[in-house]
């Protein structure tokens, strides 16, 4: 069969990613979003959602370990852990790698991504057989506000922040997250990327600060997210000096460590130079 | 008139970039290679050399500067230094920033290169109006053998190692620099991306243990290399214990400073997941 171009349809990327894929394995519709499974010589499988990748069988640990572990060593011994979005089962399969780990909720809004990562991704999606994961299809914000479970940490694993995803960067969002922390319960989300979207990354920052008392960022370069030098926005319920692990690597990781969680704490400098740049069009100085 | 698509032609990456430019201002090929130069929104002007990205206006300087001043600041006061490649004089602007460099000498095989960077690119080929910048189009290793001239850091600034930069990743090329190189001197080039190239860098990084008596790797996420996690080899005539800067940075950078060189030398963990994950296609684990 003759191999042919996945396109994404990114509207937030200035390069455009293509695929050479040897077939299309998945394609199928629920209410939220449009879910399809290619598989690549290079990548092995890749899932898209709205024709984003999402993930990829080759690299997809770099991103769930990097959203999962940095904030989970900042705690010194987290129990529960709620994921909101994930439902590749990803950032659960990392968060119960912690022994400490009781119990984590995830809560996907799509039942169809669980099912896909399922029958496509079994190696993302083995923690769904634990009995310490339990697993809601439904919207995260509710489920918050109407649990009475309080969390070490909630990690939100979600798509670009337009559709279903758009709600979870605001600052309502945050603040019902920050009320089911325990009080030196941890928050982590994917913020896009360094080089494109500035002005998102800052805005979510801010917010964050009008609600929790110590806000982060750190940062990891992935191959399959357009824009590369992603972003992770971090906060703490309690107030946090440094950004640093506080308890040694946990075994089982496979490109997380100590170092590597030190060394993904976006220098102020690099901050400040990206946010001199913008997320507009480039501006040619004048001869 | 209509935006069109720009897709890189390049054998090396998995993932294929796509620009949509607003118009190609210049095109023409060398005896060595065929330049281009296009204009784009995001990214300024862009130049390709056989259709793969170079450079682009607005993210040109991350590259330049992590290439100049890791090895820089890692010399006390460097006065002389050698740029092989780096016609655009991108690297060449960087490198006259240290106030301690006398002369920077640039070899470039292609004119061509130059020529398009001074009318294109004006604020990035700045350095050659500089009385200490003396520029040769020549090939890199014959002036080596040639010259009696020593150097505080040899700075090889190529395009992939296809063409005529293939002999750049030589054993012998390297012994070639080691030879111009003062007793403390520095090397460094660029040597493609973690994700995608682990074996050329893994093999490089032989070479040059086989001639210098410390190696070592950093990286940086650039936007517009097709790989993006960009590492950097670099190597020591003298023995060193540590990466780190040994002098605080120098003024006039953007992104660079002590923090941003420290975190950027690759963690030994990171090195032997991507060692373990290869270059080759992806083998998907039997269930």
């Amino acid at each position: 069969m003759p191999k042919f171009w996945f396109a994404e349809s990114d509207p937030f990327a200035p390069i455009n990613y293509r695929y050479k894929v040897n077939k299309r394995l998945f394609s199928k519709k629920s209410p939220y979003q449009h879910v399809k499974v290619f598989e690549h010589d290079f990548f092995g499988r890749i899932m898209t959602i709205d024709d984003v990748v999402q993930l990829a069988d080759r690299d997809e640990f770099f991103y769930h370990e990097m959203l999962a572990h940095v904030p989970l060593h900042m705690h010194p011994a987290p129990k529960k852990v709620l994921i909101i979005g994930g439902g590749d089962g990803g950032t659960l399969r990392e968060a119960l790698k912690h022994p400490t780990v009781e119990k984590a909720v995830l809560i996907d809004i799509d039942a169809l991504v669980i099912e896909t990562s399922k029958r496509f991704f079994p190696q993302v999606a083995v923690a769904f057989k634990s009995p310490r994961a339990t697993v809601l299809n439904m919207d995260g914000a509710k489920y918050m506000r109407e649990t009475g479970e309080r969390f070490d940490a909630v990690l939100v694993d979600s798509t670009d922040p337009v559709g279903p995803a758009k709600t979870l960067s605001t600052q309502d969002f945050f603040k019902t997250a920050a009320n089911v922390l325990t009080p030196n319960g941890l928050f982590a989300m994917q913020t896009e990327s360094l080089h494109y979207h500035i002005v998102f990354i800052n805005q979510v920052q801010g917010y964050l600060g009008k609600v929790f008392p110590s806000v982060g960022l750190y940062a990891a370069p992935l191959a399959t997210y357009a824009g590369n030098y992603w972003t992770f926005s971090i906060a703490s319920k309690a107030k946090v000096q440094r950004w640093d692990p506080v308890r040694p690597a946990i075994k089982g990781t496979r490109i997380y460590d100590e170092e590597f969680h030190r060394k993904a704490i976006v220098p102020q400098k690099a901050r400040d130079c990206f946010t001199a740049i913008g997320s507009g069009p480039y501006k040619r100085a004048a001869r």
